[in-house]
């Protein structure tokens, strides 16, 4: 049996006039894309735009679920109680499923944005809210999360699939990866990336691989990860 | 076959620690709930208690979804484009349906909130995005309209199922309902409401009484208007 | 020379068609009234009523400055960084200095509301970026705050003048409040409260008392912190 | 004595990680900038910025307020009342004033942005309100608007000092101009702009031109403006 890899981004930021990020330009090199619901990022028009071009390359839809801090992209710790956690995740699953619905389209994963991606990896307060949702929801929902990630542990209780995330465009300090603050410097150039990606992979434990689309020059670090994996006779696609 | 007379109300209009409506004293004595999506008014968590509360008396539980105006409670009129319409639609069919789905309950009715619901009446190009959106949803819906509104003849055209609506609690002149800059005044005690109420009723086009949760006295108001209904041997619940 | 205390009360916290407060009922007990700037509450209407009703009783107005969180009504701490604190004091103070200027009043002081508040007594960081933007805007601006708290520290190395204050209506534990999360059995009867404001004021530090207008029962609390207070030979208003 | 023009520029609305607008290009060679205060586009953080880019070129800055309609961008005409108008100028004004004072700088004008100045040219409501609010605020300010507009002649009739704007990069029909819905092929290249300003220039009665930030290749018009309008002898600045 082929061996694979998951490739996926955090799409569909825009915001009204606001263009944000490399969408049509990755869309056709991934397998996963995770679409902002309408809290850090995206709005309706955006969010019915991002699900037709994934659907147009056949690539599978996450909800990219966010805190409510449009002003601050979702990036700021909030100190949300769990039970806040739970709807926000309820309203933004269903409200993208609402343009995956008349799209005719399932949605096949979740994965949270920024401070929440954070905070669901370190507090169990948090892990155990967000899969609380996702299991009175969907329960066939793949959850997207850091291996070792208080995520990855609640998910795999509840007996969700879970994913294991690398980032390839974030420098990693002893595996653990600096999600903020970092520098064009340290995560070097796409060639150093895509190695860094491969290695990961070969590893093991890795199952899909994530290039954000605001990443400066996101589309060639994308292409090149893409081609070393492809080089070393990975097939593209989450495993299931 | 006994004739039947649906009653229904606009709730879940609380918003974080602001109150609105009275929900609570009105769900028992309803048949069908129209519950604010996020936009205009309600939260994620508004939206989750009002489901919970429209459960526990077996109410059928519609959208009611508003202009992205929450300073304005939606009730001032917006110059959006029919694509917009048709996004804000499948934005806030799909978010409700996240607490319904949790809850292992389904979508009834779709019901516009304040300025989108008279435009919907008047515009076509407003009731043609509303009806393309929820098409695309879920057919299944019914829709709340006020007969010979456009969004009755638009609906229709889709063979969409409609539902004439009354509005219990607002004045009338000429037919024409006067949604804004009422008073108390012109809409007179509840025991004139519920006459009135029933004078349309038993004309014969109305399938749907509504009475506001945010009308001053509304549990007293729906209370009279559910009692002169049954009292004249009519069955409370749409007729379907 | 008379001895002093100031009441104080933050208000103008209702949001569009939200009522919140008893705001009518208390300004006429109050010194000094702390306006909502539209952040976590209020809204350009809202302010220029509640600017209008401290004028018509003489009241002193300051700024009730908020953390960009309207749902959560500026109670959750967020990650701000102490720019985004600097320039959030600065856009607050001259939104409500539009309706102060147009009044013909001044601003008299400056509070941080909920989350901000509790930041601002415990992080270095938030409470000298609060002061350095007061310093910028209006160094005339007295700043309320806990005793022996990091505002209260950094404002009186930068000058500012500090108010020292007490909350009536909120449980303490060894000197420490409990801002969130207490039981109407904790802070006990008016009479009770007033008697707890009276030793604290007694004891000597302490220039502000507060009692919240969204405290059940807020305007029977205030009438009788004012009373002990006055019958114990105090005067209402800010010793300046 | 020398002929005067001025030249603005719609400025500052940027928002969060979004940026918009070509501004740190354009500064260097307008006399005033409008800059967005926070409700149809802009921030505090970008305000502050805005304001300070400003300062360092010596150029004008005043007020470019807009409906709170951040996903429409401040371009839908919305039903508002006088009041809310009259009220939304006051906490815009005073929000860009608090940044100008921190900075040392004193505000110089006002232009509605949008919607908001379409609004204020055809209806007599919005323009007294507009007008009534800068009255109350500050009559120094100058108001940016249409020659022949209903803000001109409100503005006129309370006094006030009225700038008569023109935009290089939109298109005229008959004196009327095209704001939105218009094409690059109507505007046509940098140097036909000039050619146009220049003509309406000589003609009399424009006392300032315009270019937006986010008209792709807006440095390149607004240089070709300048020059042509420097070559015909006019000096840059708006005379007062």
């Amino acid at each position: 049996m082929e061996k694979m890899i998951d490739l996926n981004c955090d799409m569909g930021e825009s915001f009204g006039l606001y263009k944000y990020g490399a969408d049509t330009e990755l869309m056709p090199l991934i397998s996963s894309a995770n679409i902002a619901t309408g809290f850090h990022a995206g709005d309706p028009h955006v969010m019915r735009e991002s699900v037709a071009l994934a659907a147009h390359y056949g690539v599978r839809v996450g909800a990219h679920v966010g805190l409510p801090d449009r002003v601050g992209f979702g990036r700021r710790e909030m100190n949300v109680k769990a039970q806040e956690i739970y709807d926000y995740v309820l309203y933004q699953l269903g409200a993208l499923d609402g343009f995956l619905k008349a799209a005719g389209l399932t949605m096949s994963h979740i994965k949270p944005h920024g401070a929440w991606y954070m905070m669901a990896a370190e507090k169990r307060e948090v892990s155990e809210a967000t899969v609380k949702a996702v299991l009175a929801y969907n329960p066939q929902l793949d959850i997207y999360t850091l291996p070792d990630s208080e995520l990855y542990k609640s998910a795999k209780e509840a007996k969700l699939n879970v994913v294991s995330e690398f980032f390839a465009d974030r420098p990693y300090n002893d595996k653990k990866v600096k999600m903020f603050g970092w520098t064009l410097e340290e995560i070097g150039h796409p060639d150093e990336m895509a190695k860094r990606a491969l290695k990961v992979v070969e590893d093991g434990t890795i199952e899909t691989v994530c290039v954000h689309s605001d990443t400066p020059g996101s589309p060639a670090i994308m292409k090149a990860v893409r081609e070393i994996l492809v080089e070393s006779g990975l097939k593209i696609g989450l495993n299931k």
